[in-house]
């Protein structure tokens, strides 16, 4: 059989739907008029209901009032630095675990975490792991490195011009450092990394930048940095972009696995095999045998790095405290390590993209400033010690994912919790 | 300066702030009693209240009344199928766009598009892109794949052993795979193959799962196909392992970019200039000249494929439609292309790794399901056509992007939506 | 520091020599006339030199008659296949180790193994892994895959063509399976398997090529499949090509890592270790405590696969007997494990991509030709046996390494051993 | 068809001719007794001789006097510092293609290249490439960058350790670089970049290496500096390692892509139409048609970066100069762009790892001097220039071959050139 299965059954499928007549027909492209939705930047109540009224017919009266709730609409105003074209919220279930101790250089107690999500097994998991690592002392932490990226593309005739333009700007550095911190108290400029590929210039910006994300900040700075130039440059630019799709914004990246985007976080800890035996129901020896299985596959996959469901604890994370959640994107990439420590296991995780904040963004928003407040994390001061609390968590999961593999108990697990949909 | 800056700057700041043996304490696992939470399955609104007496403190009763509030408490068991130790709802916000007109095998009429996000400018930019794309006479799209994939790991005590495994489970292909569709009524098991490391055998198990998502589908049906070789293969097994870390559930990985995983679906329209000029304010040239450098900026970074920022529509959508938000980390991979034809412009995404599903999971919970209302595509039959408008959305925001930082509009945006928070 | 040190130095550095006048005057497109050498194919003793008189001049002639010897020279017309423009040879020396004890499904026997490498430490350091392994009991071996590739690319007007055509050569495999095998007596079609993006098609076209390593085999069989279909196909094709720049020809890529290019093989020993002990100089215990760190550097520093050094046994062995060396950029990837087996040490390497064979390409040239037959595999019915012993001789090579560096012997090898130079 | 068809195959293949026993029993560790080879590390006459007579049986007496011919007898002692175990000589034939003009920072000439190897077309590809370029009015090139890496790593008790651990290194820098530095005359350590995954540290040490490739420079360096850390570093060391496989040595890795390792070169031209037309046989237009093809091929297929074959010119060059063949398996990556520029195709390469000396290694060696010779680059002042001129033949190979595919000329001359084997 030359032809793979996959391939015969999709064309079989299309064959019994369709003539090439139909779908040709159906694909082209179509001009009946349409009329498209108005956009509003500041949402009332009265947008969101003339929205709902295009939006009756497929959706019922029930499903607005699902979104639409009353709450929602009286808040609408609230939403309106943060989303546009209103039209009400989606209720996102969160279940809570802890405490989770964390003994970190900037979280350094137990911690409550909200977890968002709606796969069912997901906080009972992260809280088995919770529990496991907080009876065996809590988990060590530590910020390894910041600073978010933003990358400028200038473009030009040819490589001399490149170079000559790389020249002025290592020249100019200083007065390029004033104009990108003079748009925000919070963002420090920590370096500026030239990469030439032939007439194009990529520039690597990274900035610290306090207590928030920092995504927006970035750009901004970034922005007054490339005006200054574009104003005093004497190499000619042909044509500049204030991102050149170098920076790992969004997505998983070599670059922010290697250099770090955001926070890179690592947290360890060490669990006594008795504490293994009776919290997870399995040993130390049959975590290590699965840890090198689910090693070998990352790499036989192609993950970069190697690790078991990040994605999962940082989306929940991420959506209950009003972080960016396409950020899970770039999040979720890492190391998780295991090894015997005589009989114990040591267990850690080091995580190079953790892009959380306390103040800015979705932070502020009434429910999601809730949840941090569950952690006692919000507002100033406190972007590190959830960089943290992120990264421990994250170890809690690949604890408790990698023993129940090994125990043979996953299946088991999401046949039951999700037994009741 | 033989150091990098941020390692020098992260030293300072922790030295003024602690001393080594400060921070050996601090870090130090710690014996101090805690109670840990008890772990509730089914919600129920005393539940939910008894959690909240041990979150108060550093949350408050405001914060408790946001999260859970009188809907949240009164819908308490109705969430109990999808997450643990519940203790009411974030509130994500909703933005509308459309309509967005797909020409697709599976979605072939306009769509209106919910997408729920805390990022300021993310749903006026997909809303632009939309309304150019539909200017343009619509969207073409095609599902070119579908096999969500579980790999389970078998360990032997040598290389020989592992062939002859092998050799068994083609023998009896038939048996295992009744096995792992009688645990399921639309799975269908469509390839099992193995791929061997020495003394370890993965077998890559390719199901089609219907209009579910399906990772539960799969985790369970193989679950009994494994069940099946270990009560009968005659070649003595060390170890098994119902997933071993290979199949890309999660994570970004080069076996999903390349085979599949969920849905690959195709994405393309054709901008005619006039459109992008009064539209997008640019022109075809200035987006094919960012386009280059946008791709040269992916490769340079080392992304997987080469786009601009999936992430943030399908966070957005999985988000507002119960799907796996944890899911973008595996679906935030592809290909953009944007080519000239004549003085118009082809544009096209391909994204091999689209999870969503129509039933199961968070898509039956109440505001999500509006979610998939307001589309017109909850329930059966409608999963292919979900995981196409999914593609065309992402084409809607790359479309977008990459005309704003052509134009220079994209900092812009960002300062001026952002600015009411 | 905001500029990394490195870009300061080569700037500094540059400014010094050159002013950006002298530069641009330097780097400018130059007219001034020259002569191009005249293309030889079948070379001879006078073409030889005709070419030398041009090449006297920076070359001297003591130059010439190091490269164009009597026997070089006397032996050009023997080069015409393999070679165009010959001007003569050069001379790598070759080392030998052995024996290595293989006990494989296609190698089972005690071979020698020559390696033409001009870096010292590279043989003895081999060729004490070889001792040690075969002190073992020998190292047991399997081709696991085996399947050349070709990737021709089908361009198309929109992806609605794309798929018609994909089914048009799923309906007509057959006679393009015909046409491929019409055009060799060995290479025989096992699969192909079309990969759209939209409007393209790629068609992985895999061959079992015999004894051949099969590059050219592959390329002259898929042409004539590729003529079969623009001959027949009723699809409507933009334009094709006979390789997409998708098959991981001649680079490392993640199709190959994934699914095997050339042969697949796995290679395995479990040494005592009392072994380990008398003949590395080190312990079980600290070549497994290195083996966690090379696995983990490879890791972070996002390496395919996991593996120490294969490239250096590759291009040894593939110099040595007339293989393709360009191939040692795709070869040289793939997973070396190491793992407890008591107090014993389990070690395997599984290459993916050995591309070897023992007819065509440079392996009937003179002393290439020795060189397979110091290994007794020159001729038919060898190719498989001999990626078998490739595939051995990296294991000891990964043996060698990790022992030496663990027991801290690495440097002092290099040092001691290039000294003479 | 559930089982991939390749898999059937080879199990059918295997059954064919083994019993499972009979494969138990040759698979099997067998401890018949067998008789290692003395190392020799100062080849003479007899030593060689001696070697032969171990080998003559699956050898013959023709096939050592072609390995040990007269004058490779003769040379053994001049092999002694390159090689042990010495058996005499592989020869590889040498093409000479040029002259290629060079306008380049360090390179800026005509050249004539000598290129090593067996494979048939390439040598005329090449040539061709070249002569196009040079009729364009040659190729710009600039060095980029320069360093050589070795990663040493050093474990510890725990990630607050790690952490004290860099902070001595960053206190005590100059005293390291210091003993660094010490060990060389050309050697100079330009940073020293610390990467922590929690209780292990990896040290990124970069030098400049002047003319040599300076892999060995660069071991004994770092060594150095290792041995003053153990001993004055007041932070208790577990165990330490020279290098921790992190620093992309012998391997295609993310690190060197994004970072450099040796040499990175940007190469550029641009081509006329007319002399596209007149000397490759195709236009502009069909060439960035297929351009394009080869890029998303590039990129479906996962390769680091985007090229065609750069692995070709590469290992012919290294060869045929003394450079490490091995480094192929690093040097092989980077990124091929072509665009319009008006009727015009400009064409570039940019290679981050070129690992290229004209002192040291192999370029002492006799046949290889002479092959340095006759580019004017043999010895000190010169190792900048042959790293540029490596990427302009490099990039003289992606004009051919893109052009030999866009006109459909690839199959017919890698037929009619491999026609007289």
């Amino acid at each position: 059989m030359t032809i793979p299965a996959h391939v015969q059954v999709l064309l079989k499928r299309l064959r019994e739907k369709f003539t090439p007549e139909k779908l040709r027909e159906q694909m082209a492209a179509c001009d009946a008029p349409f009329r498209t939705l108005r956009p509003v930047r500041d949402a009332t109540e009265k947008s969101v209901l003339r929205y709902w009224e295009r939006l009756i017919g497929p959706a019922s009266h029930i499903d607005r009032d699902l979104i639409a709730d009353t709450a929602s609409l009286a808040a609408a105003k609230s939403y309106s630095g943060n989303i546009e074209n209103y039209i009400g919220t989606v209720k996102v279930p969160v279940g809570v675990i802890g405490p989770l101790r964390v003994n970190g250089i900037n979280a350094a107690r137990d911690y409550h975490i909200p977890l968002a999500t709606t796969e069912a097994a997901l906080v009972a998991s992260y809280g088995r792991g919770a529990y496991a690592a907080t009876k065996a002392g809590g988990i060590s932490t530590a910020v390894l490195y910041e600073g978010v990226i933003r990358t400028p593309a200038f473009t030009f005739d040819n490589i001399l011009s490149a170079g000559l333009f790389v020249e002025w700007v290592v020249t100019n550095i200083k007065a390029l450092r004033s104009a990108a911190e003079s748009t925000t108290q919070h963002g420090k400029l920590s370096s500026v990394e030239p990469v030439i590929d032939n007439n194009v210039v990529f520039l690597i910006c990274r900035y610290t930048t306090g207590d928030a994300s920092g995504q927006n900040m970035v750009t901004i700075a970034t922005h007054a940095l490339c005006e200054k130039i574009v104003a005093d440059c004497t190499v000619p630019i042909d044509r500049w972009y204030i991102e050149g799709n170098f920076s790992g914004d969004k997505k998983a990246s070599a670059l922010g696995l290697m250099t770090g985007r955001g926070r890179k976080v690592s947290a360890s800890v060490i669990l006594p095999a008795a504490i293994i035996e009776k919290t997870l129901g399995t040993t130390t020896q049959e975590m290590l045998a699965y840890g090198r299985i689910a090693d070998l596959g990352a790499k036989l996959s192609g993950q970069m790095g190697a690790q078991a469901h990040y994605a999962n604890g940082l989306a929940a994370l991420y959506i209950a405290t009003g972080q960016d959640a396409a950020c899970v994107a770039e999040s979720a990439i890492g190391f998780t390590r295991m090894e015997a420590r005589g009989d114990d296991l040591f267990c850690s995780v080091t995580m190079p993209n953790i892009l959380v904040g306390t103040v800015g963004g979705g932070t502020g928003l009434a429910s999601q400033s809730a949840g941090l407040n569950i952690l006692g994390l919000k507002g100033t001061g406190n972007g590190a010690a959830l960089a943290e609390v992120t990264a421990a968590l994250c170890l809690c999961g690949e604890i408790s994912i990698v023993a129940a593999i090994a125990a043979g108990d996953f299946t088991r697990a999401h046949q039951s919790l999700a037994r009741l949909r």
